[in-house]
This record gives C-alpha cells, sequence and structure tokens, in this order.
C-alpha cells in the first residue's frame, strides 16, 4: 500500500503546495487560492495492492488508442509551439476519483505537461471547486481533454456513489462493499473508486476467494459438503481471502453454521428474515446482505444488524461527474 | 458491413431455430418455444466497420483475465464432467445488444459450449423473454456466467437508452447521435450499441473527423480561418468524414456560413435560438444541437427543426440491463 498523491515527477508534491501557495511563479495571484474551499478528507487514498501501475497504463492505453487513433485532426488547427492552462472543475457535489489516470493520460501525449492537484482521489468536492491547473503545449492539452475527463468522470461518479451508500449506514456496524457486477476491462479501478467513496471491495474476482452458490451447494450434495470440498480447495490455492456460503433461508443459515462457515451472504431475504439471522448466528460467522440494494433501502438492511452490505449499482450503473475543463482565453 | 448474427461456428443459423423448433435434440419440448413473445426487429444489427473481431477480442480478454485471473476457486467443486444447461432471460423491457461479446466469453473458456440465440442485437426485448440457452461444462458456464453477463447488460442499457431517446424523436427528422463522453476502452463496443439503440455515431475519434471548438477558433484568429485551415487538414489527411464548426450564437452561426462551413454544432443554444438557427440556415447546412440534453428536452429540440442532437449521456451514464442467467436444476 502507498500514497496515491502526489505519486510522478509531474506532480513532486504539487497538491500540498496548491493549497498552500498564494503566488504563481509568475508573480500573480493564484485563482485556486480564493476559489478554494473547505474540503474534508472522508477516505485515506491509498492505491490497493491489487492495482498496479502496468494496470492504469493499460487503461489508459486502450483508450487513447481509441480516441486518439492515428492523431487529432482538429489539434493541427493550433500551433504547435503554444502554450496554454486550462483547469478542471466540479459541477457539483462528489468525491474525487482517478487522478492517477487523468495524469498519466497527459503524460503519455506529453512529458513536458504540468499537473497541479488542488485535490486528491477519496476527497469530497463541491461545486465549482477546481480539482487540478494543467499547463502545456495546448494541443496535447486538447487532444488529452476527453480522454483524460472521461476516466475522471467514470471513476469520480463511482466513488461519489459509493460515498452516498457508505454514508447512508454510518453509525451501523453494516460495511457497503461491491461485487463483480463491473465494467467489463475497469474493474479494478472501479473497485478502488468504491474504496475512495468508503466503500469496500468483496472478492476481486474468481480467484482471489471462494463463494459457494446454489449450484456449487447442488453439485456437491450439501452444504456441508460443498464447504468441506471448498476448504480443501482455499488449502491448496496459492492466495484464498476467505469461503463464503450463500444462503437463502434461515434453514440454510442453520446448515451453513453447522458446516462451520464463517462467511454467510444472506441471498434476497426480508428485513424480517435478515433480523432472524443476526439474532440466530449471534457472532458465529460474518453475515452479508446482497439483493437489489438501493440507496432507499440500505439503511434500513444495515439496522437489521448484517455486518456487510454488497450492492452491485455501485459499479455496474454508473453516472459520470459533471466536470468541466476551462481553457484560459 | 455484415450481418452480426449468427456469426460463428457456435451459432450456425440457430438464432433463426430458435424460433422456429418445437422440440430439442432429445426429443423434448423447449420450454422456449412457450415462452418466446413477439418481437419486433427495430434496427438491423450489422457490424460497423470500426468495430472488429479484434477489437471484441479484446474487450473480453481484458474481461476475463481480470475476472478469472489464474482461475475460478469455487467452479472447482464442481466435478469437471458435468455438463449442464442455462438460460439467459431479461428481467425488463430493453433492446438486446453484445451476444458477439456474450459468445466470446464462453468461446474462450470452453470452445464445446454451446449457445443457441433466440434474439438478435437491435431487437426489443420484454420482461421475461429468453435471450440465449447455454449448454456445456458447468464449471465454464459457472466461471463464464458473471463477464458474459457483465458485457451483455451494458452494452443492452446503453442500446435500450438509445432506443428510448430515437423513439423520442420520432416523426420528427432529428437523429439522436452519441459522442466522446465513452467508458475508457469501451467506446468502439458503446457507439455499436447506440447503432443497435436506433441512434447514430458522431465521430469515432479525434482521427475521424474534424470538429472545430472554441480553443481551434481563438489559436486560428477567426472562424472563417479555422474553417480553411481544417479544409488543408481534412485534404491531407487519409480519412476525414465531415469537418463540423462550433457556434455559441446566431453571429457565430453566421460567420459559419459565411465560412462555407456544411455541418454546425449549436452548443448550449435555447430552443428560440434553435429555431432562429434553422430558419437563418435554411438548409445550407447540417445543424446539430448539444448540450446536457435528457429525455425530458429532446423531443421539443428536435421539434425546432435541427438534423442531429447529440447526447453525452449514452454512453457516459450507463444502467445496466438487469439479466438473469438461470441454470437448471
Amino acid at each position: 500500500m502507498r500514497e496515491l498523491a502526489p505519486r510522478s515527477a509531474l506532480d513532486t508534491n504539487r497538491a500540498k503546495q496548491g493549497l498552500r501557495r498564494t503566488r504563481n511563479r509568475d508573480g500573480s495571484i493564484s485563482p485556486f487560492r480564493i476559489l478554494l474551499p473547505h474540503t474534508a478528507m472522508t477516505t485515506t487514498p491509498v492505491i490497493p495492492e491489487y492495482l498496479s501501475e502496468a494496470e492504469i497504463e493499460r487503461n489508459v492505453d486502450s483508450a487513447l488508442i481509441e480516441d486518439v487513433g492515428g492523431g487529432d485532426l482538429t489539434a493541427q488547427l493550433v500551433p504547435s509551439d503554444v502554450i496554454t492552462r486550462a483547469t478542471v472543475i466540479s459541477r457539483e457535489n462528489a468525491v474525487l476519483c482517478g487522478t492517477a489516470w487523468f495524469e498519466r493520460c497527459f503524460r503519455k501525449l506529453d512529458r513536458t505537461i504540468k499537473i497541479t492537484w488542488f485535490a486528491k482521489d477519496g476527497e469530497r468536492l463541491v461545486p465549482n471547486q477546481p480539482i487540478c491547473a494543467i499547463e502545456g503545449p495546448a494541443r496535447a492539452l486538447l487532444t488529452g481533454e476527453r480522454t483524460s475527463l472521461n476516466f475522471l468522470q467514470m471513476l469520480s461518479g463511482v466513488a461519489t456513489k459509493a460515498r452516498q451508500f457508505a454514508d447512508a449506514v454510518s453509525g451501523t456496524k453494516a460495511q457497503v462493499v461491491d461485487t463483480r457486477k463491473t465494467l467489463p476491462g475497469l474493474r479494478l479501478a472501479q473497485k478502488y473508486a468504491v474504496l475512495c467513496g468508503g466503500g469496500g471491495n468483496h472478492r476481486i474476482g474468481l480467484y482471489d476467494a471462494i463463494l459457494v452458490k446454489e449450484n456449487h451447494i447442488l453439485a456437491a450434495g450439501s452444504i456441508a459438503a460443498a464447504v468441506s470440498a471448498a476448504r480443501q480447495v482455499a488449502k491448496e490455492a496459492t492466495h484464498c481471502k476467505f469461503i463464503q456460503v450463500e444462503v437463502e433461508n434461515l434453514d440454510e443459515l442453520r446448515q451453513a453454521l453447522d458446516s462451520g462457515a464463517t462467511m454467510i451472504l444472506l441471498d434476497n431475504m426480508t428485513l424480517e428474515q435478515m433480523r432472524e439471522a443476526v439474532a440466530f448466528t449471534a457472532g458465529r460467522a460474518i453475515l452479508e446482505a446482497s439483493g437489489n440494494i438501493s440507496l432507499d433501502t440500505v439503511r434500513g438492511i444495515a439496522e437489521t444488524g448484517v455486518d456487510r452490505i454488497s450492492v452491485g449499482s455501485l459499479t455496474k450503473d454508473v453516472r459520470a461527474l459533471d466536470l468541466s475543463m476551462r481553457f484560459e482565453g
């Protein structure tokens, strides 16, 4: 685990400097000093182990290839020696996520581009809040604008939604976690965005944990047989974070507990069933609620006493954050 | 341009067969015959030139790698020789898109898996409508379930939204088109989904058309100078679909028309301004409306007489279609 920002040669401690300095290098007063609101860091922005520099690069490369392809035809209308500045602002309340992807887009296009961050991943944003200033060749700024914003708006959208869910259950012991219902090719980035919004990560993929579902139980013959087989698989695997068993009613819950399962997923249960499950389990296993959970229903579910609530819509339904890159006139 | 389905050895004319046959190979009555509703093809499902087999494979490979990684731990609970069947259904009204991605997920996992399609990309779906049946090794079906559904639910979500916008402007001359505000790495797939929903594609990226915006005009000195420079760039490019000029008011529109622009983007204009723009232009250029257009406002905009309406939310805000893969007990 390492600190996310500042994390490149482009950004040597500028995030902190942005908050402090009152004058630009040319001596003028920075407009950002005046506009900058009080921001509350709500989630420590660390990059989890599953998200490598190589993965961020893979994301960025595929996005730049599909947008720029053989070259930006329109950018040729701007002389190659023009240097310009732009500011990215949020038009709405949000949680920021995606600074590393944003930065890498521009670094790929032109290594002389300088980015000064005024907010970090995981930080709450208010409308019109400046997120960063960018300075460099106008052609490269124009070429990178859309791709870099596409990352920032999607990932901030995910972080913002995760924050809404996390806030909705605050004060309960429940943690909101993501699922494997993610946008193809963007899973690791989205799971990082969930962390930035104060949510938790369920398993990353099929390879790092076991989730025993109905079909696995049918194949094994019983919940006890499936749990026993899962323990054997976990023992032989290089890495298995947990074994979780999905149950649909209290009878299956009892069987799962009897088999020694320590992590149980309550699938599509009513609030009453969840309360009964929590009482019956009495702390013997970690209970997770799952199934079409919305912002309207998540608080009631958290108050049943479950430990975790997994929410597919965190990552499968995405609303892009409304961002704007404003060029200096 | 080539027909999308059937398009692989796995699927030799099964889409059509699914609609006709009443008996399965084992002689039993197919349940799909009974459930299958009348469906209306609304958009011819063709794969556009920009979407190659290689691109679909790239999408699928990155999704399978992030989900399956070193292997599906839980699938090992199922004996390797178990063959099973499953059916994918839509739980809501929708437009289908993504059959090629879905199929390729399973083909990558096990080439013996057989998929029988009951609907094609571009076709309207009603709740509980079976989309396809899958038969093959249970392990591979369980492993591929989430990744294949992630493609189908995201792309069908985009196609469904495009259909809603296209339906909202029906009877007017306006066409709803997409933008470059897309999910990183999924642009070409999403643009194909927009076609499946009856929308149109704007430029694919920065490389296939010119869109002259405020910053390019500032750099060139005037709209006339920018259009003249754009014509030169287009002439020297291997491929440039069109030159479009963005204007913010009627004075800029006049300048654009005077410079000979034949495609003009009206940015964030009021309905009254758009009506005036349409009257003033009098057919001399293709007019496109743009700027925060929603399902609530798109009809009114279409009725101003503009030719195209570009909608960022088609591809940047995504709601996954509610799909289910049901395994036979």
